[in-house]
């Protein structure tokens, strides 16, 4: 797979669904992101109502970024957009479980994941692109 | 893979470590965990520093309960134990990703992870013990 194109499968994702089940916690509910065919977790992120109900609508991931205290639509400026295939929620109804085609690389630092470090400092992370 | 087995391959896990490049919010960091074979996300706990140091010394999870308050090593009444192998943070240095080898379910409600539900309502999960 050339993980820099987008497969562009086809989302198994409704456009809306009813929300009441879920909780949120100060209007967050943790989100982690999860590569459809390499299972490489990716990233960790939060979602407000309305970033849920955008990336159900738009199958392009956004979440809320609690540092800039704003809506946040992964990839906006970088291009590296996240095609959103399914949606877990977990027992207790307060964690997603995203499913997603990652174009380019999901870390701001350049590496296709996030956790690109070992708990010893060690780097073991793939760069995907230069900064 | 017997997945009612732990494998009990090598931890590739420090005994201790410096702790001071992570960023405990509250006391608290949240942890992503995936099994280590399979990739597949089980669940999603936090940890304190005590948590993870415990962790770290005994490679069996141990997480903190917001619910309960308290320390919890995984497993403790279940049997379904949490082997560590490995432990990888992310840029921001706000979450921890643990590989596990999972012995049982990792959900209390007898399925193998804790996302067993589509956020549409579907149930895709695997049980692996009756409650």
């Amino acid at each position: 797979m050339d993980k820099s194109k987008c497969k562009c499968g086809k989302a198994n994702l409704p456009n809306t669904v009813n929300l009441f089940e879920l909780k949120f916690e100060n209007g967050l509910i943790p989100a982690i992101v999860q590569e459809t065919e390499s299972k490489e977790v990716l990233m960790f992120a939060y979602m407000n109502e309305e970033a849920l109900k955008l990336t159900l609508r738009t199958k392009i991931a956004h979440y809320y970024s609690r540092s800039r205290q704003s809506l946040w639509k992964k990839g906006e400026t970088s291009g590296h957009f996240q095609h959103v295939k399914q949606i877990y929620y977990d027992c207790d109804a307060d964690c997603l479980l995203l499913e997603v085609d990652q174009e380019g690389g999901a870390c701001h630092n350049g590496y296709r994941s996030c956790f690109y470090r070992t708990i010893d400092g060690k780097n073991v992370g793939e760069k995907v692109f230069d900064l």
